[in-house]
């Protein structure tokens, strides 16, 4: 017989499936919401359900959305004729943090992956094909990530944008903000060079 | 206008009340409930409300149970002569792992610290020695944490005993199991030291 109250476990049990958490912050995380502040715990509870229940997807863009339209495509000061592509809903919100960008956003929820059977359908590529069409789209930012797969996806997408007229580009690849020459690693070296750009132009 | 939903926010604000978990890992944690499985995330919270509804204290140890009585001092087959103290319940649960002991426990829920108000009554101390002199308790073994005030609690409960004719313990205190005498620091060195047992007895 176990020490640890059923519903205690159960709780615990929960908290392990969610990412990076493990067997010991459940079980602190647990302890906590039971003895410290069981009020908070029942808010974060309903905050949860919640959550679950009224984010959904913006139809344009496929970003998360309480709305059939998310504040930014229903937002008319932001430039329509430009657009980003990201791969998950968390990377648009890193990049409306900068509060650099004020074109639009379309939300690929994932890359491409013929093995995995992640394709055109699966990363809404038509819808994005069709809205640029439609809003006349001047050009298309592929923000995916700078991985095989992320960098597969983005030459994917802009062939086939490309056969259409619409014109697409890349993130800059190059050293981040306090990289030293002496950690960074080849493929960052070999793009930094390539992409070298005058100092005085 | 925040490219966050609003509910999505607010989950992500309760989140980062949790201990060790910052904005960062809220944010992912959220975005993970409402997009990859918002069933488990539901479970979760139903087990949260649970578990904060249905968590107590035992009225005889003041361990976390579901019922009036834990099923440690309901048990009977537990050693009822031998009381183990700790801290916190999350403690007694560290214990029970081992499986090696088998008496009872009384969970202090603090650590003795005048200046913060936590005094006698709030270790609950009295209900610790009426049930020691009631089951007639050989020792207590006052195991809690190997800290300034860990030890100052320890010899408070101690002394206050020793006038009742209570014998009381405390854990073994030394190098850990891996430790590497450059590493110790001076404390535990010192009470290596002093504690140092015969080889060959």
């Amino acid at each position: 017989m176990s020490a640890i109250p059923r519903s205690l476990l159960q709780l615990i049990n929960d908290l392990t499936q969610l990412p990076s958490i493990g067997e010991k912050s459940a079980t602190r995380l647990a302890y906590h919401m039971v003895t410290q502040n069981s009020d908070s715990a029942k808010t974060l509870a309903q905050s949860i359900i919640k959550a679950c229940n009224e984010v959904t997807l913006c139809s344009d863009c496929f970003a998360l959305s309480e709305s059939k339209q998310c504040s930014i495509c229903s937002n008319t000061a932001r430039d329509r004729k430009i657009i980003c592509a990201v791969e998950k809903p968390i990377d648009l919100f890193a990049i409306e943090k900068l509060s650099e960008y004020k074109g639009l956003y379309h939300v690929l929820h994932g890359v491409w992956s013929p093995l995995k059977g992640i394709g055109r359908a699966e990363l809404r590529i038509d819808q994005l094909l069709k809205r640029a069409l439609d809003i006349n789209c001047c050009e298309i930012i592929i923000a995916t990530s700078v991985t095989v797969d992320g960098d597969a996806t983005a030459l994917y997408i802009s062939k086939l944008l490309a056969e259409h007229g619409i014109k697409t580009s890349r993130l800059a690849q190059g050293m981040p903000k306090g990289g030293e020459l002496e950690y960074a690693d080849e493929l960052t070296l070999s793009r930094a060079f390539s992409g070298r750009r005058p100092i005085i132009a």
